[in-house]
């Protein structure tokens, strides 16, 4: 790594941005100097493009600030803006001050909005024309403009009509405007029924816009219809991918990491993690108190307790496979609030055969155990009411929390699991206690 | 829904493609079919686009061949192949004998690629020069080429430079393209090391790479180095969202429904799910046959059962935190095999610190539920055994599945929490015996 060329060969040969990543979170401080000392300003923005977020920002907090500071002004103002996120506000004041005043306004413009807002993810730098000029006018434009900025294709993929005031009027892809007779007014090529976000709508919500309609880019646009930048269709992809893993972790039971897996430290993982356990420990609790509540049952008849796991948890089971599913049908908006009676009546019907199913299993269990015909009914009767129940709360809870604002993927399977052991084993017991003539008098 | 203006109406106001294929999906077959014979082929082609696929299905099977047919013309060529593989070959047949003989036969041959390869979703027709040409007599051919083809902003995005054998030599961007100065041969603007995938590659990996390197296409290339076609980004997209929804089934532990959820009848989801309850109800089972052997236990400290919803259901929600975890990152790639020995520190290092956590929780609920001291520590003891085992096949189990090729992603939570109840169970008893004076004898 001491010489351009052998930097070169590497960026030839090391093709895989994951790989490149990690090939340079094992360099020390002093050869990422040495490297961003040797690397052209554009070659390294262009690697910097892709590589994972956190080993850039590494990089950049022992590159020298002018040469970090030209390396930011040389990215895109949405990546350049997501990267000065994540250092504190000391180290970010002198790599902004760094950089041209024009490019830093932009920035600290970016900047000032909010984590998880559109308008924090979207490029300013957009290709605009005047609403009377011609194709071929407007391509001398974009031309002009390209020379200056740097821009990939997804930024230029659509030219947007605007007015004095930089109010939107209408759209028109590059390529239709290049393929277009040279001397059609833009006027003309333009779509006006242009689909936009605004500067604060949830970055979720407009990355589903962009997927649904299949958009390069989709405009950002405030209250008085001015056109403040686009939110392109790659980091679009990128906050929807970041979704699914924030949904996954919460499934999971834990609290998302918001950083990649290998870079959590077992502290990092530990914090994250024990506030849940803790808080299912806690609601897991009760069902000692249930199980203390029926130990004089449990004392005349020990062989209750061998069909708790298997009772307790095949409730759990179907639980979980109820909320994965709905939850995941939510968070791509394939369930709306308003499906929830066509959820609860599909749910319900599911959960009639599966508890059929499963009685027929449990009773066979019973009898392999030998444990004796009434206590054979009593876990197939069990198992039916446990299966409706967990699929009628699995099926609820995820709507209502919807309901309420609350983001449903909160609802994790071991959520759902700990909700259902405790009520579970009421249902069992009181089950026992209908059934056996041995528990009438207790 | 009568007449062409309402119809032109409707798409003005509706503009959310699920809300559109919400309304389509509650008309009546001869609604269905009224609407195709109003639509202009072009406006149709257009709408189905963005639709949900099973409703564009259920619409060309009541619409007349001709007219389906002209539609299927008008779309692209990876939808309509996309559209084709969800039809019954007695279905198909007629609609592609009624396209255009050049078409149909590009879709015929998109149609013999396997399902989950990247050919069978990439898009044949795309731009193509021969490496002499200047800049200005590529965009002349590229004119001409898209007054024939219907080609959307991503598989227009990139030329691609062949040679007489469709041998891919180089790529060019559009944008570069028209920007430079038009007499600048391809041959220099052409960037010659280009990403491709082969026809056969795993769709999943090819979208990872289009992602991984922010393309708006991919060129699918075969052994010889032919161009067959591009994979866009928004096919890439949707590649990537269906693994996402998929891996969220298979980890709450059902199989993956392959179509919406909102279209499943009950029977679907019933065949979904309960094959996997069956399994994990008989792998639960032998949590019967641990507790039977444990029998005589049991019954000398009756109190011990108190505590067995908890301390299962602890191990199963550790484990269902680190399974989670560590599927998502393996699936989006930031965990790979050859990170095993760095997750297993990680994982053990956290598991310590939940454990300690865990046994002080334990120690303090059974001090509340009154059980006297050795069986208070019995309890605590048990907890940090169970979560270190938890954590230890939690990480173990997934990357093993990895390196034996299976998708790590059918270890659910319900599987892990399965595992975790019968042998923390081993755990819980054997504790037990060894600290509790009055099991000595036993």
């Amino acid at each position: 790594i001491g010489n351009p060329k052998a930097i070169d060969l590497w960026l030839d040969v090391v093709d895989d941005p994951r790989l490149r990543s990690d090939q340079l979170t094992d360099l020390t401080p002093a050869e990422v100097v040495r490297l961003g000392e040797l690397m052209p300003v554009a070659v390294a923005a262009d690697v910097m493009d892709t590589l994972d977020l956190h080993v850039v920002v590494d990089a950049l907090r022992v590159i020298p600030t002018p040469r970090a500071a030209a390396v930011l002004d040389a990215l895109e103002s949405d990546r350049a803006a997501e990267i000065l996120r994540e250092l504190t506000p000391a180290e970010r004041e002198p790599l902004v001050a760094a950089i041209p005043a024009e490019h830093a306004a932009v920035l600290r413009g970016l900047l000032t909005w909010p984590d998880e807002s559109a308008a924090a993810h979207m490029v300013p730098e957009v290709l605009t024309v005047g609403g009377t000029v011609t194709a071929a006018e407007a391509i001398r434009q974009v031309r002009e403009h390209s020379a200056k900025m740097r821009q990939d294709a997804h930024i230029g993929a659509y030219v947007f009509s605007v007015d004095d005031e930089r109010r939107l009027h209408g759209v028109v892809s590059f390529r239709e405007l290049v393929l277009a007779d040279a001397d059609t007014p833009v006027a003309h090529l333009v779509e006006s029924d242009v689909i936009t976000v605004g500067p604060l709508t949830d970055q979720e919500e407009a990355a589903r816009v962009v997927v649904a309609h299949r958009l390069l880019a989709i405009p950002v646009v405030d209250d008085d219809g001015r056109l403040l930048g686009v939110l392109t269709s790659d980091d679009a992809n990128d906050i929807a991918q970041e979704e699914a893993t924030e949904d996954a972790e919460l499934q999971g039971g834990s609290q998302p990491l918001e950083i990649p897996y290998l870079r959590a430290s077992p502290f990092l993982l530990w914090r994250k993690r024990i506030i849940w356990l803790l808080v299912l420990f806690v609601a897991a609790a009760y069902t000692g108190t249930v199980m203390q509540a029926f130990e004089d049952e449990l004392e005349a008849v020990v062989v209750l307790a061998f069909f708790i796991p298997l009772l307790i948890g095949t409730g759990g089971n179907t639980g979980t496979q109820i909320t994965t599913t709905l939850i995941r049908a939510m968070s791509t908006d394939n369930v709306r609030l308003r499906d929830v009676g066509r959820v609860l009546r599909k749910e319900m019907a599911t959960g009639a055969l599966v508890a059929a199913a499963m009685a027929a299993a449990g009773l066979l269990r019973a009898w392999t155990l030998g444990v004796g015909g009434p206590v054979m009914v009593t876990v197939s009767v069990a198992l039916v009411a446990i299966v409706l129940w967990s699929s009628l709360i699995a099926s609820v809870i995820p709507l209502l929390l919807k309901k309420l604002r609350v983001d449903p993927a909160v609802v994790s399977g071991p959520m759902i699991s700990t909700i259902v052991d405790g009520t579970g084993l009421i249902i069992y017991f009181t089950t026992a206690k209908l059934l056996l003539p041995e528990l009438a008098g207790l």
